[in-house]
C-alpha cells in the first residue's frame, strides 16, 4: 500500500474513531449502572437516618431494623420474582404484567444488550427498595415489625412490579398512552406514597398525636442531625436515581444528558428547599427544619418524572412548586388527622403527582391526558391493593402495637434493645 | 485491496487506536466531573455533621438548617450569577471580574470543549458551596439565620466568584503572576477562612466562652461520632475535590495524575492527623479528638494548592506541617479571644496559606513571590469585603441572637424545634 | 485508494474497533481502583460508626479517635513498608515475604502495567486499613490508645503484609496450593478477626461483662442509628471491596464480572441479614438489631473469598449460612467469656473461614485441601504473632485501662473529652 493510501486509511480510521468503540460503550453503560446504583443503594441509609432522626427516641432501633430489613427483603424478592414481573414481557409490548420467574444473568449477546445484565438488575433492584423505604417512614412508631415486613414482600414482589411493568416493562401504559415517567415520580415515589397512605389509614395515628378537638400535638424527632444527614444522603443518591435512569453513558449525547440531569436534579432540590425556608420565614418567623428537609426531598421527587427535558429555570420552578406543596399538604394531612411521621405523603405522593403532571410543560412528547391516565391508574391500583393488604393484615395477624407497647416504645417491645443509651456526662472541672 | 494491504491498514489503525477516541475522552472527562462532583457535594453533609457534632446540643437543629440552606442557596446563586462571574471572561485573559449573566448549558461544540458543560457547572458549583460551609462552623451557636443566609448569598454570588475569576477565570493573577492554586487552598479554603474570621470579629465570642481574665472555657460538642463522621466524609470528598480538579481523565497522563493526586491527598491527611496525635500524646498525655480531626482537615487543606507535583514524602511533609499549624494556631486564636467553634480558621485559613506558599517547593512553575501576591490579594479582598458586609449587617438587621436566645439555644429560638430529643431509657431487667 | 478499498479499510477498522483502545482500557482499570477505592476508604467511617454506636456512651470519643487514627496510621505504614512487603517479590513467585522498601509510583510502562500505579496503591492500602478496623471493635471500651496504635503499626506494617504476600504477592500459598481468596475473606477479614481474638484473650473482658457465674450482662450501645449507618456504609463499601478486586474494568468480560460480583455481594448480605431476622423471630420472638446488622456483615464476609464464580442462589446460600454463623457463634463466644464488643469475631473470623472453605463449591479451580492450608497458615501466623505482640505489650507498657478509668470511661481518661454532651431539652408549651 502506498504512503498516501495509508494516509487515506488513517483518515478513514479517525473519522470512524470519533465514536467510542462498542466495547467501550458497553463498559460505560455498565459503569453508569454500577456507580449510580451504588449511590441509590445508599439512599436506603438515607431513608433510615431521616426516619431514625424523625421518630422519638424510644422507636429508633425498631425503625433502623425495618429499614435494613426492607432493603434486604427487596434484594431477595426482586431477584426471585420482582425483576421479571417488571421486564419479563418487554419484548411483547402492551401487557399488564411480566413473567413469573427467577431472574438470572444473561450476557449471551452483550453488545446487543449494551450493558452487563447484572448491572441493570442491581440498578433496578435499588429502585424497588426505594419505594419500600418510603412506607416505613409514614408508619413509624406504631406498626409492628412482622406485618411491615410481610407488606414489604408484597410491595416489592407484586405491587411495585406490576404497575412498573405497565410503563418500564413496555406495558399498556407505555404502549397506548405515551405516559412519560423518566425516573419514577409516579412509578416509584407515588407508589410508595399511596402504599404509605393506605397503611396510615388502616393503622391510625400514634397515640396522643391528635387532641380530642383534632389539634395536632408536635412529637419531636430524636435527632435532627441524623434527619439532616439522611436528607443529604438522599440528595446525593438522587443524582444516581435520575442520572442513572438515562440508562446509558457511552455516547456524547448520553453523557451530556446525564450531566443535564444532574444540574436539574440539584436545582429542583435547591429551590424546593429555599422555597420552604422563605415561606416559613415570611409566614411564621421561625423555620421548621424538618419541613425544610422535606422541601428538598419534595423538589427532588418533583423533578424525577422529567429531569432531562427542562431547561434550568423550568427545573427551578418545578422544584419550587414542590416546596410549596410540602408547605401546604403537610398541615392539610394533619387537619385530616392522618399521621405521617416523616412527611412522606406530601413529599413522595403529592410531589410525585405534581412532577408527573408537569412533564408536558417541558417535554412535548408527553400529553397532560396521558400523564393523568398514568397517575390515576397507578393510584387506583397501588392504593386499592395496598388498602386490601393492610386491612387484611389488620384483621388477621394485626398490624399495630398495643398501647402499652407503644408507650414503652417499639425498641424495647419489638427488639428488646434501646435505640440510644446516652447518659449525661459529668466532666470533672479542669 | 490485497490481503497484505488490509494488514497494513490494520496496523495503521492499531497505531492510532492506542489513544482513546475523542468521544471516549469526552465521556471520561464528563464522568470525572460527575463522580468527583458527587463526593464534593457530599462534603456539604460532612461539614454539617462536623459542625452539628461540635456545637452544644441546644444549637444543633440551627446549624443543620444553616448547612442545608447554604448548599441550596449556593446552587441557585452560582447558577444565576456566580458561574459566569468566575468564568465569563476566560477568553479575554487578565481581567478583574467575569460577566454578569445567568449560566446556561452550551454543548454546541462538545469535542472542542472536551466535556459536558453541565458536568463542569456542577463540579464548580459544589466548590463554591464548600467555601460557604466553612463560614457556618466558625460562627455557630450565636449568629442568627437570616443574616447568615444573606452573607451566604453575597459570598457565593460575589466574593468567591470575583477572586476566583482572577485565577481560574484566567484573570490578572493567573495572567501576570503565575499564581498557582491547583484545587483552591487559597481560592476556596482561605476564602472561607477569611470570611469566617471577619464574621467572628464582627460577631464576638459565645457568651461564657472566655472568662473575665481571658481564659477560655471548654464548650463540649454534642456528638463526637457525628464530628468524626463529618471528618471522614470530608476526607472522602477531598479525593473528588483535588482529584476532580485535574479537570480531565481521558488520557493516560490524566488518569495517572488523578491517581497521584489521590495518593498525595490521602497522605497529607494522614500525616496531619498523626502529627496532632503524636504532639498531643507527648506534650499533653491526652489526645483531644476534635483537634485530631482538625489535623486531618488541616493536612487536606495544605495539600490542596498542589496535590499533583509533590512526590509522596513531600505530601507527607506538607500535611504534617498542616497538623502542626492546627496544634499551634488553635490555642493562639483562643489567646486572642477569637471564638471559632469548629476550628475552621486554623484549618482552612492558616493551612490554606501554608499550602499555597509551599507550592514552589515541589512545583517549579510557581514562585514564592507570585504565591505571596495571590495570598495577599485574596486576603485583602475577601477579608476586607467580608468585614464591610458583616459590620453592615450588624448595624442594620443585626447578626447576633440576644443573650436570652443564646441561653435557650438557637434551636428553639430560631427553628422552634429541638435538635435532639433523646430521653434516658430504662431497660427492664431481663 | 479506490472507494471500495476505503470501505474495506473501514470494515477492517470496525472489526478491530470492537475492543476498547489500550489507553481506554488503562483508564477504565485506573478508574475502577479510584472509585472502588473511595468507597472502601469510606468503610473506615462505616466501622467507626458501627463501633461508636455499639459502645457505651462513655467510650465513644475514644473509639472514634482509634478509628480515624488507625486509618491514618495504615496510610503511612503501607506507604513506608506494607505495600512492598506484599507485592515486592511478585516477579519471583513462591516466596514468604516481599521486599523491605518504601513504595513509590512507577508509571514508566503504563500499558504493560495496565493501570496507574498510584491507583493500585490506594486500593490496596484501604484494604489493609480494613483489617485494622476490625480489631478496634472487639477490643473497645477497655484497651488504651497507645498500645492499640502500636499494634496497628505492627498489624499494617508486618502481620497483614507478610501473610498477604503469600497469596496476593504470588508467594508460596499461591504458587503451591492453588489457594483462592478473591477479595480477602481470609487475608483481610480472618486476619483482622484472629488479631482481634488474640487481643481479646490478652485483654480480658470489660468489667462487669460477665457475672461470677459466667452469665453475660447486656451492655447496650450508645446509638443504634449510628450502628445501622455504619452497617449500611460497610454494605456500600463492600461493592468496592469485592467489585474492585476484579482489578480490571476495561473489557466486556471484566465489566460483566464486576457486575456479577455486585449482584452476589448484595445477595449474600441480604440473605445473611434476613436469616438472622427469621431465626430471631422464630426462636426468640424479638429481633435483636445488632445481631441483624452483624448478619448482613457476616453475609458480606462470607461471599468475599469468591464473589464472582457463584450463581445467584449459591451466593444467597453462602450468605445465609453466614447469618446462621453469626447467630450461633455470638452466644458461643459469650459462653467462653470472650468479650467482643461489636461481634467482629463471629462476623470476620467465623464467616471469613466459612467463606474461604466454601470456595470450591462454586469455583472448580480451588480445592478444599488448598483452602484449608490457607486458612490454617493464616490462622497460625496471624493468631500466633498477634498473641506474642499483645502479651508483649501487656507485660511492658500495659494494654488495659485501670478499673477506675474504665468506670469513668475512656473518653475522659484517654481523650479528656466526652463523646456526647446531649442535654435534655425542655420545649416550652406552644
Amino acid at each position: 500500500m502506498a504512503q498516501e493510501e495509508v494516509a487515506e486509511a488513517a483518515e478513514a480510521v479517525e473519522a470512524v474513531m470519533t465514536v467510542a468503540a462498542p466495547d467501550t460503550v458497553f463498559i460505560f453503560n455498565t459503569l453508569l449502572f454500577l456507580v449510580m446504583g451504588m449511590v441509590v443503594m445508599f439512599m436506603a441509609a438515607g431513608f433510615c437516618m431521616l426516619e431514625a432522626g424523625s421518630v422519638r427516641s424510644k422507636n429508633v432501633a425498631a425503625i433502623c431494623l425495618k429499614n435494613i430489613g426492607l432493603y434486604a427483603i427487596a434484594s431477595i424478592v426482586v431477584w426471585l420474582v420482582g425483576y421479571n414481573l417488571i421486564y419479563g414481557n418487554a419484548d411483547t409490548p402492551g401487557g399488564w404484567i411480566g413473567t413469573l420467574s427467577v431472574w438470572a444473568q444473561d450476557d449471551s449477546a452483550p453488545l446487543e444488550l449494551g450493558y452487563a445484565s447484572g448491572s441493570d438488575w442491581f440498578f433496578q433492584m435499588v429502585f424497588v427498595a426505594t419505594a419500600a423505604s418510603i412506607v416505613s417512614g409514614t408508619l413509624a412508631e406504631r406498626i409492628r415489625i412482622l406485618p411491615f415486613f410481610i407488606f414489604t414482600v408484597i410491595l416489592t414482589g407484586f405491587i411495585y412490579p406490576v404497575q412498573a411493568s405497565w410503563e418500564w416493562g413496555a406495558g399498556w401504559l407505555d404502549a397506548n398512552f405515551g405516559f412519560s415517567d423518566f425516573a419514577g415520580s409516579t412509578l416509584v415515589h407515588a407508589t410508595g406514597g399511596w402504599a404509605a397512605l393506605a397503611g396510615a389509614l388502616a393503622l391510625g395515628s400514634r397515640t396522643g398525636r391528635f387532641k380530642e378537638d383534632g389539634q395536632p400535638v408536635a412529637m419531636f424527632g430524636s435527632s435532627m442531625p441524623l434527619a439532616t444527614l439522611g436528607t443529604f444522603i438522599l440528595w446525593l443518591g438522587w443524582f444516581g436515581f435520575n442520572g442513572g435512569s438515562q440508562l446509558a453513558l457511552g455516547s456524547l449525547d448520553d453523557s451530556i444528558s446525564v450531566s443535564n440531569i444532574f444540574v436539574n436534579t440539584n436545582m429542583a432540590a435547591a429551590t424546593g428547599c429555599v422555597t420552604v425556608i422563605v415561606l416559613s420565614m415570611i409566614l411564621k418567623g421561625k423555620i421548621n427544619l424538618p419541613m425544610v428537609l422535606n422541601g428538598a426531598i419534595g423538589g427532588l421527587v418533583s423533578i424525577t418524572a422529567e429531569p432531562l427535558a427542562p431547561v434550568v429555570w423550568h427545573a427551578a420552578l418545578i422544584g419550587s412548586v414542590g416546596g410549596v406543596l410540602i408547605y401546604v399538604v403537610t398541615p392539610l394531612l394533619e387537619k385530616l388527622q392522618i399521621d405521617d411521621v416523616v412527611g412522606a405523603i406530601p413529599a413522595h405522593l403529592a410531589c410525585g403527582i405534581w412532577g408527573t403532571m408537569i412533564v408536558p410543560f417541558s417535554n412535548s412528547d408527553a400529553t397532560y391526558g396521558g400523564q393523568l391516565v398514568g397517575v390515576l391508574a397507578n393510584g387506583a391500583f397501588v392504593f386499592g391493593i395496598s388498602l386490601i393488604i393492610w386491612f387484611g393484615l389488620k384483621f388477621t395477624i394485626g398490624i399495630r402495637s398495643s398501647e402499652d407497647e407503644e408507650n414503652i416504645g417499639l425498641d424495647l417491645s419489638e427488639t428488646g434493645h434501646p435505640g440510644y443509651e446516652i447518659n449525661p456526662v459529668v466532666v470533672p472541672a479542669e
